[in-house]
């Protein structure tokens, strides 16, 4: 019954040989590769156009030179990307080509840059869809985290149930996204010709306020800065080029260039609608409309194809977080595997998926989610600093790859020119965004990364301990020294008995009193001591095995697990090269809620032991099961 | 260093044998054991004029009937419980009295119905605290909550050190109380008296809004069930008569003869100067004021004696739950003895305090103040009636005891007077309050029981079930059959097959194979198996033991556990009467977050054989400790 639940929110298990099944073609890689580059030109605009708020109307006509010189920069990265599937078709992400390429240290870099990155992405793109949801629906703005939060707990299950089908499920919305918005834009674009660029709106958007600050560098390079998250997820495709069908290079790049090519249309599309419709950004909070809903309205106006365009937003944009499902976990299980992380992160789930690396990435999404309010301005300026380090580390590698292999003059040329002009940006961000929350991501970039490198250095260590066995020790091969607790004589301790006659003829009794130091503890030794000496004493007698010794440990404090492990400690230091087997029988309930009614001595006893103990006390756990109660 | 912590925070562990000087006298045991009945003059005079805040100049009038009839009830209540204190000189709580004299049935609803109260006394206690403390410092209403919790930390941490220490943690504000308060209400009925009956207030309360309803029935009714809340704790001294000095029965008899009369003075004191200076309840929420501080300001103002005041009665109120922490455990312990609550809770602690019983009324109480927000109020008609349901069986009881016990006529007439009157006032506080929050204790009382009588029905069985061990089966004794699971070769599974050798010839070593189903597995064998064939093998049978079974197991779904638990029970399945020791071979981290590093398989292994296992299948934890990382 509780398998089937399992069965029904995660699908059935997956043999290792179904893994072919599950490779993508460009139909399907659109969506699960694409989902987060496409859905960012629904923030993109509006992060840039936030910054230019304080420049009044003079912002709707330095976004279109903006968003020109980030379609430029996306081509730039595009060609280069291009490049790196070529040269890695079994999956060439950032941290394996500048790892490869530029050693370890410039990989761990990238691979860190990228993490951070997709933990924002995720966090972005659904906090994003939120807004969409919220300018559409204003009676929905005080939920605004709990919406965020539901929406992460649906990605997060669809993503557990493994990716070939978490393809098909975000195929429609991102078709109907690109149909939808696309139409959008092309019968505004057609409309504005025909007006001689200056169109009526259908529904006027809300006047752009005065403006409050002069044009300058600082705030065109801040827009800019803001703008360029629109190009976050451009990596995804190179990343996971292994996901794809055969032929494998030919399928992902195609992926890639639609993708690019679509991103680019929306981006040049929206620009010239917001300077040709007159529309701005407006501030956060009551009243808050995102850039993409007044122009849809200004377009088309409120009617159907309106609600249509805002839910294929929503979708796109809160799905989008489902391209840093897809590559987070696969990215993790790299490092995972290279040591750097820890080793469950590489291991794949009964649905062929990175179980944990989709549960990490859904708590670190969850806890940004909460911890900055779900809204997506809060959150952007930490953005985009990881993704343009990754890019300019890959596109260096790549570089380096070129030299080494004899690459033409032309695939040199292009990933050095990606490599300059994402360094570039990456400056350009941090500088501008540094005390807006890039610190927050310059600050855990080392961090992370000397976790990465400690884990490592806890792995080798380990390594080096476990390793070489060395012989075994055969002629030493004797029965263990037996310790027995046992508090009253039933079935349960019997059972324990009877198990350590099987394993020794050594056999030490431990009988822990807790009575006050005076007056009961005859009355115990009574109650026990006088059964064991009587009746169990004499039973092992007549049989002919060795008797177990008897021991009474007295326990003023009341406690009865230490005086047991001390005792074991000590049985142990008195037989040097002797094994002490500690039995613990144990009562096994049949529900676990049942556990409460128990003292779970048995429980207290083996963490004790373990805790305290060495490698000459091995614990035997001997169960007792109820039979149905 | 941990220890110290815990040492510093709950003092040293006590001795069983120390107990004795743990007992209290009068002095010390009024804090203890009064606190509750004396802090309700805090909050029944302010509860019944809530409820009579509807007939506006006439509530003062109304509330010196009604306190008078609270005070004649507490007067036959304090003579009831004079003679339980008498006839049961070792600690005779309702739970006890009810039990023995009317049957385990009478005896478990007196328990369940002190229960329930004891932890709406620790709840109502600390809200009626923080509400004073807001009525002084109004900055602070934001934070009823944070506050209600943080008293709630402060009470459990003193308590978990010892009830002793507890005694004179709160000896002071316990004394100042009754001397700022009584000297507040001896200064206004002086003042008042001198003015004859109509004083000048030196801060003017509030004053009384308009009437919005007639006097009736029902709503005195109301006032007066509410201002039943004021008797609550009565019975608290004769819980715990065994916690005094002896002779026991004068010391606990003059420590409730005290707090009776403390309590009479208080509440006719106020009563009749709410009506003196025109005093009514303040409906809650800003602008709240309690009656108590209305009252001091009135009589002398906003000076430092005010502060003095409503600080004596803070903290008396919010340490007054401290009488819920001294009798919870105690109660519980005395029902766990008998079987009909988890056996953890009749264990004392390292400070010979009832540590789990403490833990769980902290949690219920906390929970139960963020469920109601920590507003009084909303407590008021929870609380009661579980008190005089227990007052009721008590005194019911005790005529039972009398009458087998041949108790002089007095005896019994007192006893029965205690008991029709508080039943009377049980059906009274049920019925005025059924919809107001009775409803839900009626409810708890039921399924508290039946939770109560499970668990003893479980106990009973599982006790018939582990009884009667019956004789040792010495006549098979033989080494069990050994299941080795072994992944890989390194020195901690050395370490478990060198512990198998010790245990047993019968060795089967299995490997669980991973890999697809077609390609891999040749590898991995390469690995593993032709090291253990080649290697291992040859060394066992050059010592002339004999070689264990090598069995390979293949995983298409990659679970590594289920294929081991699934092969232990087909061996134990083919050898009838043998015993399977699975070995689980377990390297142990220095450092617990370690553990994330490693994907547990051991953990797992040792959980899924208890789970899934019988009684012939034992499970044997060799451990290996890392050297230091």
């Amino acid at each position: 019954m509780a398998m089937s639940v399992i069965d029904f929110l995660f699908g059935r298990p997956l043999r290792s040989s179904e893994e072919s099944t599950e490779r993508l073609g460009p139909a399907a890689g659109i969506p699960v590769f694409g989902l987060d580059a496409l859905g960012s030109a629904a923030y993109g605009p509006e992060a840039a156009l936030t910054l230019l708020i304080s420049l009044g109307a003079l912002s709707i006509i330095y976004i279109v030179p903006i968003t020109i010189s980030i379609v430029v920069l996306l081509g730039i990265v595009y060609l280069s990307y291009r490049q790196t599937i070529e040269a890695y078709p079994q999956g060439g992400g950032s941290y394996t080509v500048a790892g490869q390429n530029l050693g370890v240290f410039a990989g761990l870099l990238a691979a860190t840059a990228l993490m951070i990155d997709y933990v924002l992405t995720a966090a972005v793109g659904i906090s994003a869809g939120v807004g969409a949801l919220v300018s559409a629906v204003p009676k929905l703005h005080p939920h605004i985290l709990g919406l965020c939060l539901a929406i992460l707990v649906v990605i997060t299950l669809v993503n557990l149930r493994g990716s070939r089908e978490t393809g098909f499920v975000f195929m429609i919305p991102t078709y109907l996204f690109l149909a939808s918005l696309g139409g959008t834009i092309v019968l505004g674009i057609g409309k504005a010709l025909l007006a001689g660029g200056h169109p009526t709106p259908i529904e006027t958007p809300p006047p752009l306020p005065s403006a409050t600050a002069a044009v300058g560098l600082w705030v065109l390079l801040k827009a800019f800065a803001s703008g360029c998250t629109a190009m976050t997820g451009v990596e995804a495709v190179s990343n996971g080029v292994a996901a794809f069908k055969e032929p494998v290079v030919h399928s992902a790049r195609r992926t890639l260039t639609t993708i690019i090519a679509c991103l680019a249309l929306l981006l040049l599309g929206i620009a010239y609608l917001c300077r040709a419709y007159h529309i701005g950004a407006v501030e956060p909070g009551p009243g808050y409309q995102s850039v993409l809903s007044q122009l849809t309205a200004a377009v088309v106006g409120r009617n159907v194809f309106y609600y249509v365009t805002i839910g294929c937003v929503l979708l796109v944009l809160a799905f989008s977080a489902n391209t840093a499902f897809a590559d987070f976990p696969r990215l993790c299980r790299l490092i995972a595997e290279d040591g750097y992380l820890p080793i469950p992160l590489a291991e794949r789930g009964r649905r062929l998926v990175y179980t944990w690396g989709i549960t990490v990435l859904a708590l670190l999404c969850g806890a940004l989610l909460i911890l900055f309010g779900g809204v997506t301005d809060r959150l952007i300026p930490l953005f985009a600093v990881g993704a343009f380090l990754a890019f300019t580390l890959s596109q260096a590698g790549m570089v380096g790859h070129w030299l080494r292999n004899n690459g033409s003059r032309m695939h040199i040329f292009l990933n050095a020119l990606g490599a300059l002009a994402t360094a570039g940006t990456v400056i350009i961000v941090t500088v501008t965004k540094f005390l807006a929350g890039a610190w927050i991501t310059t600050l855990l970039i080392p961090i992370i990364m000397l976790m990465m490198f400690s884990i490592r250095r806890h792995y080798d260590e380990l390594q080096a301990q476990i390793a070489q066995p060395g012989h075994l020790d055969l002629a030493k091969v004797r029965p263990p020294i037996v310790v027995m607790p046992m508090m009253a004589w039933n079935r349960v301790s019997r059972a324990g008995l009877q198990f350590a006659f099987n394993l020794s003829s050594e056999i030490y009794v431990v009988h822990v009193s807790t009575a006050k130091d005076d007056a009961s503890p005859e009355k115990e030794k009574d109650e026990f001591v006088r059964y064991w000496r009587g009746t169990v004493e004499e039973e092992v007698r007549k049989s002919g095995l060795q008797v177990p010794q008897l021991k009474v440990l007295k326990s003023p404090y009341r406690a009865v697990i230490m005086p047991i492990v001390d005792y074991a400690l000590e049985l142990e230091a008195k037989h040097p090269g002797r094994q002490i087997a500690v039995i613990v029988p144990e009562l096994v309930e049949k529900h676990w809620y049942h556990n409460f009614l128990h003292n779970q001595r048995a429980r207290w006893l083996k963490t004790a032991l373990l805790l305290r103990g060495n490698r000459r006390i091995v614990i035997v756990d001997v169960p007792w099961y109820i039979d149905k109660i």
